[in-house]
């Protein structure tokens, strides 16, 4: 049995889960935090139990030794041999990579080229990779990129109607992000449904404190609601999601900001906390919105009506629809916002099940009724499995 | 019989179309061009045939004088006491505005006041206000806004996942666009479908240089594709349509543009004329897309595909869909983005007659086929008849 260990490192944090392959069995799971930043923290759970211990890390190399360490020292792995493959959530493959690769010196360094379209994450994504290739030198570390899942979409859904040399001379383009829950989702969802991926067309929600919409046929990715950043589509925790372009002059102009300020407020002051006014959580405002409060309230209606129109965009994009799905937290758990995205849409064949939406909290469930023609899916998301797949898939 | 002057103004243009009402009868129509700019023309069209003389035109008061002057001199009608009303088209009606009014002070200072949101056109559109009301001081005159038609918009509809404040404090929303049109193709829908307006579900696609896409339900706009400016929504002949917001900073930075210049090529330099390359006309880049130009085709593509996704946006948003119509330059001219627009909406119950459809330029018809639960329409758009409507009944 194969071992493998999916990872998503952050500039400070690292996160990592180790499975037993192909049986998809998770064996461990821990988080460091605070790395270089003093006061670090290190937790594991296993079978054995959860357990954490404070201390400082450096940099990712010595918070990654300690982890392995653990590994073997809480009897969780024999030996560091049993490790065979590592998989690294990279954010941003470009155009360059369409699918996962095996990490080799090129594959880093076009990682780094393309930090320009990520400057926060790809660089963390490297100290992990970092870390990892040398502390296992000989195993097969794999590289799974958020957008690789949507390099299939056609020109018509990923070019802007921009200047076309913005495109060839920056690589202004959609990209989408959260492919690889997108793709996992999707996948689940074809075994449930029993029918092939290759004849089903799928809107897939991921709908977390950061939101996507992909239409997904014949498993290939067709359109999405992200775009060149995570900022764009629908509204989400704190990002606004797509606005008038011509906002962005016109706010800096009334509030004296830079352009760059003012991206900022989009991604961290806007979506559900700029609407309601107090909070990016969707739980406290559903909390807010049954007591009444009115900007609450039209937080969540803000939110619903700008997933809602994606289902009839996505359904026109693919000729209709044989099952939506929704997953992440919002999607997971949030009854009352899928109620609210699926609302008058039995025009498109969508007949949601009220009683079993509602009795549906976090498990994987069909939640439109028997008859209806389409079917209307919860599906937790596992991103970590996935990039376990891919690492699989990549050693043959 | 009243005779009323529809009238649009720009800032050295002045368009106006004299009616004989309630029979809306058009019985001249005229054009005065580079006002106050030098080389000034004037060219008149009614029974007796077109002409145009060259003249210079200090200012919109000269010009208007010209103007009506003729109409009498050339016994268009007896006297200037024929007229009993001018309606003219303004851009932004804000949120004031919800329908067109009898202007007076208070309405001349609140367009003024209004300028800020459309610094090209509200000026203009007062300058030629100020000179009918000057030389025909005894006659009802009347603002029809292109907003107002909308303002009938849910809050879900109107308002961006920005900080509250920025609504609350700069009116920062969607307005929308094109009202006089969408309001005038949905009242002619209703006389042809024979249906009232209240039992009907309507999407209503304005596609000229500009572009937008309306929601109309029971005869009220429930969505609209222009947002808090005409940037906002589908590609146009030169406008990006939405786009990442995150790409205004971007480009700023890559090209060493400020965001006022990024949002001129936003405006100017995109839409079909930046994903093409060579122009902003659908005729021009269609006959080159039929010489195997592959950027005129991808421009159709990316042009066709982001109205195409409105169609199921808004039938979602309604819950369904009783006809679509076509109207403006390109929608009654262009049985190819028709086409384009409306492929694969079978599972809505859109059934597009290809052969009609193809016949079809220019003129009213039905290009649907007749089992089609959705029908299609084309409509050929008179915003002028719309804006002699409104001042009949204004004038009670």
């Amino acid at each position: 049995m194969t071992k493998i260990i999916a990872i998503n490192a952050g500039s400070s944090s690292f996160k990592f889960e180790l499975f037993e392959m192909p049986a998809e069995k998770e064996i461990a799971r821990g988080l460091i935090e605070r790395i270089g930043l003093g006061e670090g923290k290190f937790t594991l759970q296993s079978a054995a139990g959860r357990e954490s211990i404070e201390r400082n890390f450096k940099n990712h190399t010595e918070a990654v030794n300690v982890m392995l360490e653990s590994l073997v020292s809480k009897n969780i792995i024999r030996s560091l041999d049993e490790i065979e493959g590592t998989g690294h959530r990279v954010v941003h493959g470009g155009e360059t990579f369409s699918e996962a690769v095996v990490i080799d010196e090129a594959v880093v360094k076009e990682i780094e080229h393309l930090s320009e379209f990520a400057p926060l994450h790809n660089p963390a994504n490297l100290m992990g990779i970092h870390a990892m290739v040398e502390l296992l030198p000989d195993v097969t570390h794999v590289a799974v990129f958020d957008t690789s899942f949507h390099q299939t979409m056609p020109e018509s859904s990923y070019l802007y109607s921009l200047p076309y040399k913005y495109y060839k001379d920056y690589r202004i383009r959609k990209f989408g992000f959260h492919g690889t829950s997108h793709k996992y989702v999707t996948e689940r969802a074809s075994k449930l449904l029993k029918r092939p991926l290759e004849e089903l067309r799928l809107i897939s929600c991921h709908l977390g404190n950061g939101a996507s919409i992909a239409a997904v046929k014949a498993g290939k990715s067709l359109d999405t609601s992200m775009g060149f950043t995570p900022l764009a589509g629908v509204t989400m925790g704190t990002r606004s999601g797509n606005i008038d372009p011509s906002l962005i002059p016109y706010i800096m102009e009334k509030t004296n900001k830079s352009a760059v300020e003012v991206l900022n407020v989009l991604n961290r002051e806007s979506g559900l906390l700029g609407v309601s006014g107090f909070s990016s959580d969707l739980r406290d405002i559903t909390d807010e919105a049954k007591r009444g409060n009115e900007r609450a309230e039209l937080a969540l209606e803000v939110f619903g009506s700008s997933i809602h129109k994606y289902m009839g965009s996505y359904a026109a994009r693919m000729g209709g629809v044989d099952a939506i799905i929704f997953t992440a937290g919002v999607g997971e758990n949030s009854a009352l916002i899928r109620e609210k995205v699926l609302d008058s849409l039995e025009f498109m064949g969508v007949y949601l099940d009220k009683k079993t939406n509602n009795q549906t909290v976090g498990t994987e469930a069909t939640i439109s009724h028997s008859y209806s023609p389409v079917k209307v899916l919860v599906i937790p998301t596992d991103e970590e499995v996935m990039i376990a797949r891919e690492v699989m898939d990549l050693m043959g």
